[in-house]
């Protein structure tokens, strides 16, 4: 194992600077003492573009690649225009990164609130597509601004990308207490996609005898999140399919301030990055509002990509600690959120 | 307003038969006695596909054109390849009758059981857009079957489409007390599709410059389905993202069993048809489980389609003061479900 890191930082936008910085402080606190943390923060997101009109200029994308990993807060601001930077910037990273396990965990820890009712026992995660689907920007759109425009998405789908996101699934599963892995599509429709990630699924699941598998279509699959979550424990899904569900699974655990994301590289051929689910909130950015914790739950995923088991479950341990703690009539900022998690886990 | 009413019924697969039985049956009660109604039952579904390799033979589907109106109960069948009848029946109709407004209400009627905590106050309904979008059936797989399959799933989104749904939208938030109009999409990933819903969106706005409207992304749509749905008071989205989030939505008011739907044809070139939400619920089909509301409140809307109106508001209360008298004890059977409302309509 390594024993130091050379991390890149990219805070990006509205709240990202405060909760990466909250995220560095626990990181800071957990790594043992011989190992050495270097940190290089690049200016990418809102201002950058505004100021340059630049959103990941091919110099920073090759210095990216030097790292062992990347930090980042949340990319986009109202100022610029829907989809300049999450294209250009945070979608470019995912795929210039081959970041094809978009990897979503989601626990109801205990005294946190949940919208449902029952307070049911949830502990899943999802493992999202992250390199194909309906984002890779392919389409198009013709006679633009017209009455007679037509626009398209085009959904691009491989065997070679889904099966490394299946079999990646069932690892996942098989090493999980309940072994259960459930695929989510919507294959009564979108027969071509749909039909190639099942018989992908059911292919590999003949190589995994101990998972117990089970399919979802998408629609049926948000009434389960909310009626029976308890029923997942591993869930693999496509990039647009998972994007809505990890969204509807953080509501239902919590909030999406307490949930996290790794987009990972288990090639390692590039580095991986982790990031909180949550966007840039501009509305709450730079008052000290925003809950850090899902950021500093994605650098224990940092933390377990890179070898450091024990640091990630010191992390997650100290999060489930402080979340008993809470209480919902005291309101911290983001600053002694940070620093309470920061205490905990150098204990 | 016609005083007859020519009627398709086509119950189709596992509980739809059941439950259909049971929406004809208020039908019949709740229709004045100078009203003809006329019934012709199609059989279509699985059945038939077993018997004959038929979907949807195009002599039926002109048969159908004759019409007033068509009640559907539930299509698809685990014996049938996922994909054949949902797109070769149920989804042929939706297109071939040019139904571009996918009604779907949804209200939390009072004691009705919610998985979420604190009971919010649940009335909104979704026009869903049901002829275009990732469900035209536009794509394909080459190499199908070996690890060097690509497939693909094409969106065909027209400003023609978008346009006119939009407009039934604004209609539809214009007439209600609230006034409030939410476009869902995910316009930062689907840059192309996603620009021109929402350059329509705006456009179409300044023709109604009472209603309030709103953006979301459809992942943020699901956060707010679940933590504020009682925000939302008319949702317009694309056919997948109002796909997925009517099932949400009918799984926080209640669930499936009381969601119902129109395919709507407003220009009346071609029948609209009316279906519940929920599916053909193989599991539970034949042994009067299923609960007959969602087919009965979709009678209402096929009722208030017609110019019926007065009959509509009789089902609707009907329902509702049922619900109000249900408890979570006695479980009626789908018939007699179907009973207490045949005569709460009569009255
Ligand atoms: C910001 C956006 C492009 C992104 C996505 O759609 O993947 C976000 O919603 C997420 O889930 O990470
Ligand atoms: C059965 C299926 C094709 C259909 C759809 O996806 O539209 C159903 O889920 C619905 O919502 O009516």
């Amino acid at each position: 194992m390594s024993r130091s890191i050379n991390l890149a930082v990219i805070p990006g936008d509205g709240i990202g600077q405060e909760v990466v910085a909250q995220g560095l402080k626990v990181l800071n606190a957990v790594l043992p003492q011989d190992v050495k943390l270097e940190t290089k923060e690049y200016d990418l997101g809102a201002q950058r573009w505004h100021r340059t009109g630049e959103t990941l200029p091919d110099a920073e994308l090759e210095a990216l690649k030097g790292h062992d990993a990347i930090l980042l807060g949340a990319i986009g601001d109202p100022s610029v225009p829907s989809g300049v930077l999450e294209r250009g910037l945070l979608l470019k990273l995912r795929f210039a990164f081959d970041h094809f396990i978009n990897l979503r965990p989601s626990k109801l820890f205990p005294n946190t609130a949940t919208p449902l009712a029952g307070r049911p026992d949830i502990d899943f995660v999802v493992v999202r597509e992250g390199t194909e689907g309906p984002y890779t920007g392919n389409g198009g759109s013709l006679r633009t601004g017209t009455p007679a425009e037509v626009a398209t998405e085009v959904s691009v789908n491989t065997a070679y990308g889904v099966e490394r996101v299946v079999r990646d699934a069932f690892e996942r599963a098989n090493a999980r207490p309940r072994k259960k892995l459930t695929l989510v599509h919507k294959n009564n429709v979108l027969v071509y996609a749909g039909h190639m990630w099942k018989n992908i699924f059911d292919k590999v699941a003949t190589e995994y005898p101990e998972v117990t598998t089970d399919y979802l279509h998408v629609d049926a699959a948000t009434i389960f999140f909310v009626t029976q979550p308890e029923r997942f424990d591993v869930i693999v899904t496509d990039n647009l399919f998972g994007d809505i569900l990890t969204d509807l699974a953080a509501a239902v655990t919590g909030g999406i301030g307490l949930a996290a994301s790794g987009n990972i590289n288990p090639t390692d051929t590039f580095p991986s990055m982790f990031e909180p689910v949550h966007g840039s909130a501009p509305d709450i950015a730079g008052q000290g509002k925003a809950d850090p914790t899902a950021t500093v739950l994605s650098v224990a995923l940092l933390l377990r990509h890179l070898g450091y088991e024990a640091e990630a479950v010191r992390i997650e341990d100290a999060v489930s600690a402080d979340l008993a703690e809470r209480d919902g009539a005291t309101s911290r900022t983001t600053d002694q959120i940070g620093d309470a998690l920061a205490v905990r886990v150098a204990d």
